[in-house]
């Protein structure tokens, strides 16, 4: 039987990202398609508690859900796929997935959900700016998504790819590597509404980004698709042995 | 000079768990209040793009904001606070945040903003249900407050804590703990809305925990306040050299 494959993203169920990443996961399994209906960037790891949700099916296996990219996947697990699927894969997102936007990522966040349900899990993106070569990024989706169902992932973790931005002969290889840290300025606008009032508007600004042997980043920068294995864990160990020495005692240690 | 402390939290600026961390700051430091306008619990961490932000100032160095936690902290810190704060405090949280469910949490992702702008900043959660026992919390929150601003904390780390909400003489102690795991059962109830349309609501359900050495839910289920140092670095790097000898070579190796 071919695999079952879930594919999501947080652009939303009509983005060319996914359509292209659906039609490659067709190549290789039985494919699902489980979207939100429309946009949903940066929204990080967010479920809808407090409202209920409605799935739409738009056509055979293609289902778009008024959600995140987390309900999606908490849907799709428990109430539409006919079985668990052996595979999460998200994206092929329109723009970068690296260093610590990943935490905001609802990309990354959907392929963190299918691992917390404990199923082998990857998220994709275009690292650049429009035109995106979504043909470019769909056979590495298609290598990542064998080398997962052939060896699966270790305990806890996720695949955070990210695909240079360019034609597809120009990509030099694939590397392994680390999260990469960005330095934020954090551009925020100032503009008034007709009425008069000020308001504010996070976006646009240049990041910096830390460069570093193995990074995220640098591996793209040099023209090679970056797979970086993201767990769940976030507990700093060596923090918490210098935590253990340092915190003050006292009645309450 | 008194330290200068942001107060903020996912529960929205008239909650009273957020009352009484900024009470117990403001022993401490000079406190602004910076937070959402209204109950954004589960976000992740999710920056608003979309929209421009309204801000409006409630009483003295308290501001609301339309936006969710994160969208608070970047905007206190570059356009609401007279300086960079030497401190980042969010919560008191009304349940927990534990284990993988802190990726979801709106309280921890506040606290991985203000980590990312290089602030040192914690996180603080009451575990159990109505009705919470804030003042129980609250000399905790000073505790981890005065050590941080004594101490300041790891690279890229911030301190999640949770404390048992039980009367403040039961607490047994402090411990410093890793993130445990929850075993989700997502519990997903199907409605019709009054048109008779099937919707999904995500919620209920009683996870299961993996209990073990060091784990925060354990430290909360024996008594004590847990204290996790949580890294914004999500590499497995353990992962990482386990791929690198599994993954297939080839021409795009």
């Amino acid at each position: 039987m071919p695999p079952l494959i879930l594919v999501t993203n947080d652009d939303g169920v009509h983005s060319p990202g996914i359509i292209a990443l659906f039609k490659a996961m067709k190549e290789i399994g039985d494919a699902y398609m489980v979207a939100p209906d429309r946009e949903r960037s940066a929204v990080g790891h967010a479920l809808t508690l407090h409202r209920p949700l409605k799935v739409e099916e738009l056509r055979e296996k293609v289902f778009s859900v008024n959600g995140t990219p987390t309900d999606c996947v908490a849907l799709a697990v428990h109430k539409i796929l006919p079985a668990k699927p052996d595979l999460v894969a998200s994206g092929i997102n329109r723009g970068a997935n690296l260093g610590d936007d990943i935490t905001y990522s609802g990309t990354v966040s959907a392929a963190m959900e299918g691992t917390i349900l404990n199923i082998p899990s990857f998220a994709i993106s275009l690292v650049g700016e429009k035109p995106f070569h979504y043909e470019t990024a769909a056979p590495f989706a298609i290598g990542v998504a064998e080398y997962i169902l052939e060896k699966s992932l270790p305990y806890d973790t996720l695949l955070n790819v990210n695909v240079p931005n360019i034609q597809y002969h120009l990509i030099k290889g694939i590397k392994i590597t680390r999260q990469g840290k960005r330095v934020y300025d954090n551009a925020i606008q100032e503009i008034y509404s007709p009425r008069g009032d000020k308001h504010y508007w996070i976006g646009g600004g240049s990041p910096f980004w830390e460069h570093g042997e193995d990074m995220d980043i640098q591996a793209v920068l040099d023209g090679y698709v970056s797979v970086t294995p993201v767990h769940l864990n976030l507990t700093n160990f060596e923090a918490l042995e210098y935590l253990k020495k340092t915190w003050k005692g006292g009645a309450m240690q």
